[in-house]
């Protein structure tokens, strides 16, 4: 016997027949006699349209007030579920954040889990039955409701696996698995049985969909492990053993590859801020203006001047780009640059693995393979076990494809 | 200055743009100068989406898991309203039952309000905030949220109105109050200025749908001013006074009608159970099982008989008749009857007025006008200030605009 955390996503739930799919394979593993706690995200699509009221009634909307319209969505994923549970025989009943309680933060729409209190739920599972938590929200200092963000999902159920000391969390997706690449990209993708915590929260701040990042990094300091399953698939594909990728401590991973996957993200866009003065204390006026506005910047690079001026460019997220051309245009005089540029027409490519900590040459390989595509690299940045350019949006496929071959990882 | 409790329903925050006329309709009672309070119904549509999910669920759904369903269509709509009150510059902040709390029995599904705690948002209101309230939701004994039936909403509002000692309780909806009769059917019927509690109850409880039957009760038992008014209608016609319909004891009321109004419900079927044995303890043998299935039964008749046998007839709800069919199949023997006859066909037509207590010849009035028609009645019911008959569906219309006439209740 263990005790199981199952998470499902939107498209698992998407409407009433996949609910069903979804009970049946809480009740398959309940049959091989394990305890089991359920958590769900909304109904796809759902979400989508309460956080579209929300802007359609105030672009500026109270924080607050959107996290009790789009909690809606998990809260009638889990009343649903508990029923279709039933229905099986499955004793089982839903849990809201507030219930548990799932204690967060007070930042609402970006709130972060401080703790999960699991005693009824650990108490209901002992005593048999199923609790089905309603993912991406939590309840704040202030009594009212809060979500996640986007993906929060994932987090909550990893938070809860590791409040209810679970022996596993499992995560199912519509994908069976972490791939070396996009499958949809590189048919020769192929799938790892097992991934480093790592690793895993490189390819997911990357681009790789399949985890939301924070969910990786608390699966990493929680030590929970966790496994990424496809939620479709007959009953015969229910065996969970050796199916799916299981996120695991480095060490043990035993055949190591330099290099776990390749990933790519199009929603990049590239800043560049002309002729700057070139003087201490300017990428603080640039960069300052900036996370006071919330603007995440990834990759920076600054240019070498010949005339006392420098170039500085560097990327934000696409839908971040408005609020931070708004910012600069602001703090133009006190910056003291000519011109602005933006650049949405650009992909970030990024090779991550564990094993360039001790194999030299990864980084070359890339600029390698991609020179001799004729793609032009046009920023660079790395850490300890990552390298990322940022290339035409064009040339995507043909970049990651090329990696792909290039560090051996097409399947035989 | 007053504190006064505004409840909009289902049609009135059917769509954004609606939602939006309901703030600027708080915005003017605000500007008035007012204290104010709004309890909100789901979007008309919303709630039928949900129980028609839990219903294909599994037809015999936890109603634990149908009220955490259900309940967030309005917490929906608090959440919207909050934010668009909030962009006219109106401070306003949602509620949800478990926060105020709304404290209710544990009767999920059909549950009944205990108490609510108004401090909360008395303090709200006096901080010159407007607290917007979910209706039709508040939370059970075991922690979880409960629903109060359909209708509910208006039950919220008057039940909220007592809590913050309100000076009244506006109830908006698709009319602009109660009318003698429905004016779709007779469009010369006049819209009362006045009505009393009684009359309102007997109305509501025998077809008019204005106001849910327990809102009134309520009302009628916690003296609240209940006010009956129409949320469409331009900003012109704002002005609340002398519109609409206020809810008032009887002797506020100073020229008093005879009959107040005439109803009609087509949702009602005719049971016959024809040869019952004509001994003491039958009509337990016959209503006591239909009360344990929960079956309500309305008006009853029992023929005399010459052979020592006899004719029950009653009327139930339409929704309830396979259910007393059931039972009463289930109890053919300990009864003792030959056969069981039922109809659908048929509509229930009343008269009300408190004046009846006092005026004679009301019911034989509404003999001779329905025999002058032609209109065969098939069951009678009386109450002090009630008079109903059955007759068939066909001359439901005929029967209520000859009544109107012969009451002298017609516009001029």
């Amino acid at each position: 016997m263990a005790r199981i955390v199952m998470k499902f996503g939107g498209t698992s739930v998407a409407d009433l027949d996949r609910i069903r799919n979804v009970a049946a394979r809480v009740k398959h593993q309940i049959d091989r006699g394990d305890q089991v706690a359920v958590v769900v995200s909304a109904m796809a699509g759902a979400t989508n349209q309460l956080v579209a009221w929300c802007q359609a009634l105030s672009p500026m909307h109270d924080a607050r007030e959107y996290d009790a319209v789009v909690a809606t969505g998990e809260q009638v994923t889990v009343g649903l579920l508990a029923i279709a549970l039933q229905a099986l025989g499955v004793d089982a009943r839903s849990w809201l954040g507030w219930q548990v309680p799932v204690m967060t933060d007070g930042a609402h729409g970006v709130a972060r889990i401080q703790r999960i209190d699991g005693r009824a739920l650990m108490a209901s599972m002992q005593g048999g039955q199923v609790p089905v938590l309603a993912g991406f929200q939590g309840i704040g200092p202030d009594d009212r409701i809060t979500t996640l963000g986007r993906g929060g999902s994932d987090t909550s159920a990893v938070a809860l696996a590791s409040a209810v000391q679970a022996d596993q969390c499992d995560i199912y997706t519509d994908v069976d698995g972490v791939y070396t690449t996009d499958p949809r990209i590189v048919p020769r993708a192929k799938k790892l049985a097992r991934i480093s915590y790592e690793e895993m929260l490189e390819l997911a701040s990357v681009g790789a969909k399949v985890l939301q990042t924070r969910s990786v990094e608390l699966a990493m300091k929680e030590r929970v492990r966790v496994a990424v399953l496809s939620s479709f698939g007959a009953p015969d594909d229910w065996s969970r053993d050796g199916q799916g990728t299981l996120l695991v401590d480095e060490e043990d991973i035993v055949e190591k590859e330099v290099v776990a996957g390749i990933a790519y993200a199009r929603d990049e866009a590239k800043v560049t801020v002309k002729h700057v003065p070139d003087r201490p204390g300017v990428a603080a006026a640039v960069f300052g203006p900036l996370a006071d506005a919330h603007v995440n910047v990834d990759m920076i690079v600054q240019n070498v001047s010949d005339d006392g001026t420098t170039d500085m460019t560097f990327t934000v997220t696409a839908a971040d780009l408005p609020r931070a051309i708004a910012s600069l245009e602001r703090s133009r005089v006190a910056i003291g640059y000519t011109r602005l540029m933006t650049d949405t027409d650009v992909a970030k490519i990024s090779v991550v693995g564990t094993g360039m900590r001790s194999h030299a040459g990864v980084a070359s390989t890339m600029f390698r393979t991609l020179a001799e595509k004729g793609i032009n690299i046009e920023v660079i940045s790395t850490s300890e076990i990552k390298v990322s350019v940022l290339i035409k949006q064009d040339y995507t496929e043909l970049a990651v494809r090329a990696l792909h071959t290039a560090y051996g990882l097409d399947a035989a």
